[in-house]
């Protein structure tokens, strides 16, 4: 049996995880993949990482020795960032290397870049771990919906912000509270600014729309909202009219152009995201053929992600044993620009609240500048607020279809009406249909 | 552009399918594949069907010609069925041709023939499309999760019984009225007994489970039982209790050794399976790195099956392309037996309804016999009937945790007491753990 030679960079939780699942299923590793795997040098530029290993791993702290390393086959990625990932994964192509990385970071960032490089040079780059851990999604675009035209994906991507959304939900925490509660548990780092600000989900949304519409969806040409300002009394009034809050990744095909957004939705309580809580991921791929096809799993932790990179390293490792590593890219690249407009020109749904003073007359101001720009009101609600508020009272309405754009500009004169107490709060509703 | 030749044997819905999806998406295919896919021979033994096909597809009723054609490089064999389906697909192999099946059948009983034939001949044989249509857990399987031990798997593997029990679950048909209204609607076929008996799921997991433990898992494996002698008032009192009614595939490891089964589970409403509706497909498959993963979406339906048919075409055709086709078999087959349990021997939650005599002292008879058998009762109801019967009043038991032999003496015993009116119902609980 013939052994292929990894070099890991990264040792963190899911190096570690990688390490440890290869030892544990070294058996069913060399049924899959026909050869025997080895790890031939392992990295971190942390030199105490070293005392983490087993005895039987040599360990180096300059990435170098691996990049450069003439025997080695495969380069596994797992430092994050970047850089210098970005060096790791072109330098490691450029020496007849093939990469795997579980960096969403460098891809979406990188994209055109890394894979007509690998093009190139006739090597493959593997990145299932990039997006939603142990999930096979990246596989099922790629090759077990090869036959279909893609023309919606949503996604849960990112687990931390999902972990906030079901604690404030769940337990009726503050976004303050429910912060601090996964920072002690463990399940966040101390900085979660990338997760919260809707950025991590972006750049897994980058990489599975790159994929599925065989071309670079830029970070920039996605509309990025996150959850910091999520209020509680939004999730109260949700759950009351029967939605919960999530942070979606969504792309979309309409009237034959494409759309990327990443925000807050109203997700309808029988919908399967509303069912899709804590660390869990869900993504939805609609195919003209297939329809939509949804995979939930955990979206984050050491040995989910470890799940996918080693099957990333066994679908390698079984092409470089017949001798056709690197024959077919795992990447399609071809630098077509899509056909992209601003989700500002798409219909949609919405929730809008207002505070205000309490006095007759106010909705009929609100109701009128909304009218005016053609926004139709489904419903109002004027609830007793559920929970205390030092002033105004909140106004509850839902819309009819109505172009986000149309909307904004009503909100935008709203809300300077002298009876609107603070900037208005609106969020999409996913509509079961969708 | 290299073209690759493909033979499709049997024209139906997904032969159809098939054919239109390739035209519709000829780019795509192309893209993915790098190569032109032509269907050289089309065939089907009733000559009507020709009708069915544009003019520039050549029509055969005799697959002979498909099988010896010395041009084609692919056999797609639709027909279903064990014969002749079992020779297109051999006599496909030892004439050199890659085979892509929807047969769930075939495959479940020649799995050992099937792919040490392919083995020998160093030709693949793909299947995606033989479980859950559209939905690519196939691959994920022997891919995407390559490098976990599976530990089990867990599915809404049949469209036809799902649908029948989600028509009673929400319309409060009865049996007979859901089977006609699905007759009618043209979603199942005039004969079901293959699906209502359990039959068409044990397939499914007999393929699913061959491919996650490495290993043919024969029908005789399985125990099988099917949904014909549900009652209304079953689907009323597991709603009452919170769960709902679902045919379920299983297997799982358990203490070291395999259990396969197919059977009605009460399943608690907040479990995914129990949003899984009508026509809807879903597998749970639990890896010990990826943990729980969820497959979700249609199981029926020409175009999804079509949608599996053709990632398989793509997957044989690009390793065509690079000339390496059939160099790494898709199902590793060695004939290892597994260390395999009767599901008896394994232990559950149950669901028990005892129809009988309205009489102080019934409960306490048929709990003596339970206590005697070492089955403990969780909770007992004693409703009045939601709906009317002819006769005897039901009695409800949920159990702890119980070896399912010691409950079936338990129940061989109280079937016989004078105040038991007729056979008691029980039924496995799905726990929210599994």
């Amino acid at each position: 049996m013939r052994t292929v030679k990894v070099g890991l960079i990264g040792i963190g939780n899911v190096g570690l995880a990688v390490l440890k699942l290869c030892q544990k299923n070294k058996k069913i590793i060399e049924r899959k993949s026909g050869c025997v795997i080895e790890f031939k040098l392992v990295c971190d530029k942390d030199k105490s990482k070293k005392e983490l290993l087993s005895t039987d791993v040599e360990f180096v702290t300059d990435y170098n020795k691996i990049v450069k390393d003439p025997e080695i086959d495969i380069v596994v990625e797992l430092i994050g960032g970047l850089h210098p990932a970005y060096e790791i994964i072109t330098e490691s192509i450029k020496h007849g290397k093939h990469v795997v990385t579980a960096n969403k970071a460098v891809l979406s960032e990188y994209w055109d870049k890394i894979f007509s490089l690998a093009n190139k040079y006739n090597k493959t780059v593997y990145f299932e771990a990039a997006v939603a851990a142990g999930i096979p999604v990246i596989e099922s675009l790629n090759e077990g919906l090869a036959g279909n035209k893609i023309l919606s994906i949503t996604g849960i991507l990112n687990g931390t912000t999902n972990y906030i959304l079901s604690l404030m939900t769940q337990n009726k925490y503050n976004f303050d509270t429910a912060v601090k509660k996964i920072q002690n548990m463990g399940i966040a780092e101390a900085d979660i600014s990338y997760d919260i600000s809707g950025y991590d989900t972006a750049c897994k949304l980058s990489i599975l729309s790159s994929l599925a519409f065989f071309s670079w969806v830029k970070l920039k040409d996605i509309k990025i909202e996150g959850i910091e300002n999520i209020e509680l009394q939004d999730i109260y009034f949700a759950e009351n009219f029967g939605y919960k809050i999530k942070l979606l990744g969504h792309s979309s095909v309409y009237k034959n152009k494409y759309y990327f957004e990443v925000r807050k939705y109203l997700v309808p309580q029988d919908n399967i995201f509303a069912n899709i809580n804590y660390e869990y991921n869900g993504i939805l791929v609609e195919g003209d053929a297939c329809g939509k096809i949804i995979f939930v799993g955990k979206g984050a932790g050491g040995l989910a992600a470890a799940s996918a990179v080693v099957s990333d390293i066994i679908y390698i490792a079984k092409d470089i044993t017949s001798a056709v590593g690197g024959r077919e890219q795992y990447v399609e690249y071809t630098p077509k620009k899509l056909n992209i407009i601003s989700s500002d020109e798409v219909e949609g749904f919405f929730y809008l609240r207002f505070t205000t003073v309490d006095r007759p007359g106010v909705l009929a101001k609100i109701s009128n500048v909304l009218g005016q720009h053609n926004v139709s009101i489904a419903s109002v609600y004027q609830k007793e607020p559920l929970v205390k508020y030092r002033k105004g009272v909140p106004i509850l309405l839902l819309t009819h279809k109505v172009k986000e754009k149309n909307l904004l500009s009503a909100l935008n004169k709203i809300k300077n009406l002298d009876v609107v107490l603070k900037p208005p709060v609106y969020i999409k509703i996913l509509s079961n249909a969708e």
